[in-house]
């Protein structure tokens, strides 16, 4: 039986504050100025959130009273997914176990371990022990991500261009007691070997009990496939499911899950499997690459095949949707994957800089069909060569993949972000990734592995609508682009004037200005990413109307919908040769003031969400356009095209039409034939902007799609008239 | 005591020859046809080494008789450090033990294995199966490398475009019947971790004794450092040594060595340890590639770091330097390693083509300085993630790195040769790079790991004087490429005339032709790498004389010798960003008519390698020049540089000089100071090519180093004139 008692928070760096109510799961110093908001209001409004750098280097105690006397025949657990980061536990004041890390299930039998010592109203604490840090700021090296580099946390509490530094502690994930007889059941998970034809799934289905158990196996319309006993001797179970219903991506099929139940006298466990073949292979025509001598390799694959189907990859990286990730409920998570599925994606790339989720986040992954890429808490970071780093990263990296390695939506192990790249400075050389290429070899061989994020081929950036060093805007950047991914790209954008009406003091509200005490430099619209980003207010200035905040507002939502329908198309076009379009970001865990993400803090769907959700419909028709920026008397020239995601041959004509002031004019049609998966491309046809065409005016491109089957599909852009001042 | 008893081989599939003498190690095919010259003559002449297909499909026997008794106490033991390839053992007939791969060492305890079936004169064989095949030609597909790819069998000898169709069995390396005692000393291993200062190795040396060992460690000097006792129950002593004298490449210093003794009641064992700190690290200037968005990640490190210098990589493909490995000696190893020293190289790629040598060779690599960057038996082929594969690739690599890991000239594993391009068609996913880079993490986690060569900033090729693609001589395309490291490049030679008079029938002997049945075609002068190469036939008559075999020969050796000192000078002017130049190829097992070795087989130095001695010496005057060749009338810009690739600092006067016809011409000189281990540039210098220059003339510039230090060091290039027809 599971117990799960009242804790209490409190802190020695706090002696006079009594102890306040703890939330399990939950965060410490959440509870902590929960219960005493004078100490800090809401997090996301000004600069409260600065409050929390005081509590960085303190002690926290989460205690309770144990008051379950475990019957004859039973002995008492603790039990916990997750405790974040360093952690003891303590029996009336006395230490009896110290872990590290925070990705960990452990499992302690208290009885066997305690004994005599263990009594009812006994006092039971977890103590949080500070952060262990690379340096702190008492050293006088200033606060930064890379004080996380020791550790096996995700380091994007230090502080990121888009997260405030406020670093969580705690039990955030389940945590409890129980009571457990012989008949527990610890585990029991399936792994599987698909036949070279998909036609057979030859299961291996593994109980970890003392005592015989009865597993009834159901498949997705829950009829029984299969019963068998597994007994302490015979714990695994041998099955093979003939023509098994496979698990499909959004977009491919049904998301199919197979379903079971383990049974024994006292316990019972259920779960899920979902059968799939993953692989990662070679780009359309990658392997033609590098041509002439002297000659390097060709790039790595980034061309996901799932069930024998090249998958375009569509998606977004998610990041923490919380600060505090031990706070989120299963139907937040839910309304995320749901509003993924709904903007047409089908992966998330989990951001290794954000760290690993609760279980329900991989169980809905799951059901919805968002297939997911899943980092190590590594990110932008050199992580050393440690023996002790390495240990504690060999223990949770282990615990992370026997985690994840159930859930069908795994596609892709990946190390972490961007650690091949001067700012993190590591290499395939480095002992780290050369552990969790073991690491995941070992124990999930079935799934992918890439020791990080760009390799050569893939692409990262850029993260503004104009790109600093070339100046050129995501129509022109990307239309030039050659990658097999593209798996970090974004534009930012204001959520809503709103928004910043609800976090920037009035005082400031407009103009944003930078500055050491400003709400919007620390909310991120100023020196995030050098000193424009990410308001990049010149960019507005340049292309809309900024004279007020709710018109700054919406030049900023504009560019960003604008932008990102560029970028996600043209990462399109470039199929097959081109794989994966995965923006930055999907989420966010606070109120950012502008932001890469599509959708704000805690739920809000920017514009840019539902422009995207436009250009990856599964099926579309679209025009081609050069660059974002036209003047007056130009000729543009649009190319029509019909994109297919789908397993079926689509025909249809694709139309584009220009809406210019009050004018509407049809410059053409293309009549075209999509075989399965693949694009068609129509020939050009070109418009002439009229020469009154006025400085900063706004005008429509749109591609209408008449599938044969006599559905209309709109794709409208938006663009813009600068003419050069005489 | 051992015992090497005689062996005779015999074949069921030669049901009339008689048994013949079999050498223990050596080959089984050679055996036979030596003792029957009828079948096969000398492989290196005409086509003879055709003959050898019919022996392909062949079972082979060695056997013996075993006429050893142990005596009380002691137990017979049967040993191998490697058996070529599937191989079985039977006593008096009866199969009692079946292994697959060739580089296992293994030790079975016969007595106890079989007992009372021992006895004097039992009869004992080594089976030797026929080579397991992916397909055969029965199955109608050509005989080809891919044969082997799902094998740990080095695939070279299924026919390289330098290596015939001769595919080696049987006892290769030592093998031999011990009687051992308690007192037998299993194995003794110093492992250690050096201090970051390099002030202290921490050394755990362990030994594998059922008694007790008595353990005395010298310096490279002989005197004693440390001296010990190990026991069953204690079998690792632990010791410091305090500021060691480190092992340091060719040079870098001397490659010192310590040695240890282990001596029980009844045996002894001696070994050597070197140490060194081994590091592969970013070029310079790496880290700031690729620039702009979107952004890739920059190229994998391949700067060697030995003992915290930074060493420019100068040497060689070390391929397998007989058909028949196991008929190697010593002094053969011997004399081509310290022929790769006085050619001032300090690197070997055992290219994994070639597979593993024996002991000998690393030992004497130690001795000799030259660092060895080892692969695994992979070349050109995909390798299958098949469970049968992943078994012996696991149990062979393990051996080979067990083996291995305890030389200091070892720097690299790697795993094999050029599998990230189209004609391999391995990735990073592959399942065999994965498990070799796990097991090298595992088992020699202080040594770099690569999957492959080239990876992404390495280069191979290319493999011609003129490249085919972009019809640049080697000081054009060298002179505009960019590389971290350049790990192959050739260009071919003949030998000599002597020698091709000696392979190729008389009749046959000039003009060279292509065919089917030419010899010259079967010693990879034709269709060796495409229709031209190696002999490269027009190229020859396009800038030498070709009228003659003498004239032929002559006009090769010439291309190979200045293109090779165009490429090896090239890469040294591109360090730092450079940091490997490694030439196509050091040897050759058997005589080639024309390849890019620097070595002719069997240890015939070529032009070439004299050319190549010149441009790798350590502190060298060079000229920096544009191409190859030149008109009548053109003005030539050459750049006078001072190379340095010791670790003082080195000063002095480069002048560069041409003579042309019977002319003499001092350009001008340059007054360079090179720091540690850094080449210093001067100012262009020109010269203007007489308006006579005759049309296929050579002349030669040279640039003559006169150090502070007195030293006068010459450095010359053969060029030749083109004048276009008019």
């Amino acid at each position: 039986m599971i117990f799960k008692p009242a804790f209490f928070g409190s802190s020695p760096d706090l002696p006079d504050i009594p102890p306040f109510p703890a939330s399990v799961p939950g965060n410490i110093q959440l509870d902590f100025i929960t219960a005493h908001p004078a100490f800090a209001g809401d997090l996301n409004v000004g600069l409260e959130h600065r409050k929390m750098l005081a509590l960085e280097p303190y002690t926290w105690f989460y205690t309770t009273t144990l008051d379950c006397a475990p019957e004859p025949g039973e002995k008492l657990w603790f039990v916990t997914e997750g405790i974040d980061y360093l952690w003891s536990l303590e029996l009336d004041g006395e230490t009896f176990y110290t872990h590290e890390g925070m990705f960990s299930r452990v499992e302690l039998c208290l009885t066997d371990l305690l004994g005599d010592r263990l009594h009812p109203g006994a006092s039971f604490a977890v103590k949080i022990h500070p952060h262990p840090m690379l340096y702190t700021a008492a050293e006088g090296r200033p606060r930064h991500r890379s004080q996380a580099a020791g550790c096996v946390k995700p380091p994007v509490a230090y502080e990121w261009d888009w997260h405030p530094r406020v670093i969580p502690s705690g039990i955030w994930d389940e945590t409890y007691f129980e009571t457990r007889t012989d008949a527990h059941i610890f585990d029991a998970e399936a792994r599987y070997v698909l036949a070279d034809d998909l036609s057979r799934a030859d299961v291996t289905f593994s109980v970890k009990a003392a005592v015989p158990a009865e597993v009834v196996f159901r498949d997705p319309d829950g009829e029984v496939v299969f019963e068998g006993r597994s007994t302490p001797d015979m714990p695994t179970l041998r099955l093979t499911v003939a023509d098994p219903v496979l698990w499909q991506c959004r977009g491919m099929g049904d998301p199919a899950l197979y379903t079971y139940e383990v049974a024994t006298s006292g316990d019972r466990k259920t779960g899920t499997v979902g059968f799939r073949r993953i692989r990662l292979v070679m780009n359309e025509g990658a392997w033609w690459e590098p041509a002439g001598f002297p000659k390097s390799r060709s790039n790595p694959p980034a061309q996901i095949e799932l069930n024998g189907t090249k998958v375009f990859a569509k998606g977004s990286n998610y990041v923490n949707q919380e600060i505090f990730t031990g706070t989120l409920t299963r139907e937040e998570y839910e309304g995320s994957i749901r509003a993924a599925a709904e903007c047409n994606m089908n992966i998330f790339r989990c951001w290794g800089g954000s760290g690993v989720q609760m279980e329900d986040f991989y169980d809905l992954c799951d059901r919805w069909g968002i297939m997911l890429w899943v980092e190590f808490p590594l990110a932008c970071n050199c992580y050393p060569d440690s023996g002790h780093y390495l240990r504690i990263l060999e223990q949770e990296a282990a615990a992370i993949i026997r985690k994840i390695r159930r859930h069908p939506s795994l596609v892709l192990w990946c190390g972490g972000n961007e650690l091949f790249n001067s700012w993190s400075g590591m290499t395939e050389q480095s002992l780290a990734l050369r552990l969790l290429n073991k690491l995941t070899y070992e124990l999930s061989p079935e799934i992918p592995f890439n020791m990080t994020s760009p390799l050569s081929g893939m692409k990262h950036g850029g993260y503004t609508f104009i790109d600093r060093e070339s100046g050129l805007d995501p129509y022109a950047l990307f239309g030039q682009s050659h990658a097999t991914a593209y798996t970090e790209f974004g534009v930012p954008g204001i959520p809503s004037a709103d928004c910043i009406r609800g976090i920037i003091p009035a005082e400031e509200l407009f103009p944003p200005k930078p500055g050491p005490d400003s709400a919007w430099e620390a909310h991120h619209a100023f020196n995030a990413w050098g000193s424009d980003a990410w308001l990049c207010f010149p960019t507005l200035a340049r292309f809309g109307d900024v004279s007020t905040l709710d018109a700054m507002c919406e030049t900023s939502a504009w560019l960003q919908r604008t932008g990102y329908k560029a970028i996600f198309e043209a990462a399109r076009r470039q199929k097959p040769y081109c794989s994966m379009a995965i923006n930055w970001c999907w989420c966010e865990p606070w109120k950012c003031a502008v932001n890469n993400s599509l959708i704000a803090y805690p739920d809000f769907k920017k514009d840019a969400y539902y422009a995207v959700a436009d250009s990856l419909r599964d099926v579309l028709g679209a025009a081609e356009i050069p660059k974002f920026s036209w003047s007056a008397g130009e000729t543009m020239t649009l190319v029509p095209w019909l994109f297919n995601d789908t397993k079926k041959e689509v025909r249809g004509r694709v139309t584009i039409h220009v809406t210019f002031g009050g004018g509407f004019v049809v410059l053409g049609a293309a009549d075209l034939e999509a075989k399965p998966l693949c694009n068609a491309k129509g020939g050009a046809l070109s418009f002439r902007i009229p020469d009154d065409a006025a400085h900063r005016q706004r005008f429509t491109v749109t591609a209408v799609l008449e599938t044969d089957g006599g559905e209309k599909i709109f794709n409208s852009y938006e663009l813009v008239i600068e003419n050069k001042e005489v």
